[in-house]
């Protein structure tokens, strides 16, 4: 009898390596391999096939590149240079087919799209991964917004020895773009994993961080709320219109109630990329008292002309009485490239023509998660000083 | 100025609807589309493609079925039948090669592969449909076990209203089987919707689900330790020998120490499937004072013969002292086609010849996540009563 446990394992193992060796047509390949010198090497098993290319962030002019077929029908590609410290994301086309890399099992989506992923190491780079440091917990929890008349999602950050400390914490509100949710800042955002490094090198103060889902007329992440497993909605009701910005303080008044926060201005940040940027500018204005730091990450700026909520009225009479209570922080930062470059430049010479005192940060690159990345790598450190 | 947001939105709509196009050749078909009657559509946008196919387990016999090309180079395919209520798992099979569905962003991790997966409603798969009723919490959070000189992830599941109550909750410890991790019974066991659906339906009492890495060697599903973003390990050292078991008193501690949880044997569960009920009965058997329910789904018996821990031990004398002191369930379940059928029979011969009481399930059927929902949300109602 004592044979079972043998047999068994094997059983399993040879699961395990048909799974392997079936699906997708995967194999035992090694997909991406990055090597020592940071250059990478993609696989792909295809006797049949005529055309295999791989495209991605990591390419740039031309966005794709040729795999070559070698011995038993495996195709091969390895990048001529050195990639710089980056998380990238990328996919096969197979004679015309975009698909992804069956030897990789790391696939994050991005609103409504799948697509594989890895990490080439050093530099900044090294604050996305998981490392050898005490992790924070993360938690997705419901909260009741009486505002909306609904109860939503959320996922809640807390840091490293937050269980057992018995200490209050400060809170960053941290917001995500259009067509994203709840997932988004943990997923491709690697918020996690930021807080995590930041906080273990002392660079940032222990914080919780509450990503909410910012779409007004959702509760939760595709597949999370009791619409099924639907495909993601991208044209979406009560979107940008007053509604969420309105209920904000309904997170505000929960996460106070069920963490140990520290319950005033000077203990809460706000921001936001692109739409959630745009959530962040009007929250912080139109409830001049919650916040003292705010960022405005690749951000939309002003309403649709026709959007009518009370939120978006006497923009610049708001916009100084939150001036003149001095908040500790007003950070824009927006990529060179990017379509809302000229929004932010207009809103600068608004803030600028008021002597209203702001950090500016502008990097390469437009309205990527790249940058994202970067701005909340950069943001964090200067909370709760 | 105002126009931005108009220009905005229709920037990022194209932007999206650019991603679905070129996404895996994607497009904005519907797949697999879930008739009324439970019949199930799948269809592939593939052109080129000669021969497009769909396997998974909806299907049995033949496993494979042929999708038919129609207008724009759309592949289809209709069950005949209507599905029975199931959470079922898929792929397509485009010209030999296996891929995920490009319509369907629902792919779920077993072990090294990734499948799509939906729901056909009603019945018993009612409960594994995020559903309009409370919440529970469920967090990801790290621990230190200090048998095992490590810092260990897990998945904690507290019920709705955990937070406010100020009550305490019994316990119940739920164990992932060989190649899985503490995220397997929250993704396709569908832990999470199991329990807030039967907790809502007064079917089962509150209760606080604990999901550990039962791998001693791993410190944390893939991805999710400092090994970084390397394909998942199959073949690991300190598996079921001893070591987890040993360990899972640092487990019972933590929760104890951080949670509002009874902190007595019948305030305690412990169930896992395969592998996880293996380390169920060996723990519970070694801790004879822990857990007064006790599951074992498709359950691995026997230690191997050349294992030496001294968990194994006089086996049958530790059976007798936990008998003795009388658990209030001793549940197997298994099903008939399980290659692990022979080992649960001669096991239940062991407990019958000695008049240790059990309860026994059977149900068709073999090693199949199918089959731990089932046994999930039969055990549960049982629990704490």
């Amino acid at each position: 009898m004592k044979k079972v446990l043998t047999l068994f394992i094997a059983l399993l193992v040879s699961t395990i390596a048909f799974a392997q060796q079936s699906l997708w047509g995967g194999g035992t390949l090694v997909s991406p391999e990055i090597h020592e010198n940071n250059t990478v090497t993609f696989r792909f098993r295809a006797p049949k096939a005529i055309k295999v290319q791989v495209t991605g962030d990591f390419l740039s002019n031309p966005s794709v590149a040729d795999l070559k077929e070698g011995p038993e029908g495996v195709w091969e590609y390895t990048t001529p240079e050195p990639l710089a410290p980056e998380l990238y994301n990328y996919s096969f086309i197979v004679d015309g087919l975009k698909m992804p890399d069956p030897s990789n099992i790391y696939l994050i989506r991005d609103v409504s799209s799948l697509m594989n992923v890895f990490i080439s190491g050093g530099g900044r780079a090294d604050l996305y991964k998981v490392n050898a440091v005490p992790h924070g917990t993360v938690s997705r929890l419901w909260y009741d917004s009486p505002t909306l008349g609904t109860t939503r999602r959320m996922t809640v950050y807390t840091p490293a020895g937050y269980e057992k400390s018995g200490k209050r914490y400060p809170v960053f509100y941290l917001l995500h773009g259009m067509g994203g949710d709840e997932e988004a800042w943990v997923t491709l955002g690697r918020a996690t994993q930021i807080l995590d490094n930041l906080i273990a090198e002392g660079k940032a103060k222990p914080m919780i961080v509450v990503m909410t889902n910012g779409n007004a007329a959702l509760e939760a992440a595709p597949g999370e709320s009791s619409l099924g497993l639907v495909p993601p909605t991208t044209k979406l009701p009560k979107t940008m219109e007053g509604s969420f910005e309105a209920a904000f303080p309904d997170v505000v008044k929960f996460i106070d109630a069920n963490y140990r926060t520290v319950k005033n201005k000077s203990g809460r940040a706000i921001a936001g990329l692109s739409m959630g940027g745009y959530h962040s500018l009007h929250i912080s204005k139109q409830y001049p008292d919650l916040f003292d730091y705010v960022g405005l990450y690749s951000a939309a700026i002003w309403p649709g002309k026709d959007v009518e909520s009370p939120v978006y009225k006497d923009m610049e009479k708001k916009l100084s009485v939150q001036f003149a209570k001095k908040p500790a922080l007003y950070w824009i930062a927006i990529g060179k490239t990017d379509f809302l470059y000229k929004a932010n430049t207009d809103y600068r010479k608004l803030l600028d023509d008021n002597h209203y005192p702001y950090t500016y940060y502008e990097t390469d690159g437009g309205h990527i998660w790249r940058n994202w990345r970067i701005y909340l790598s950069e943001f964090v450190p200067m909370l709760f000083k």
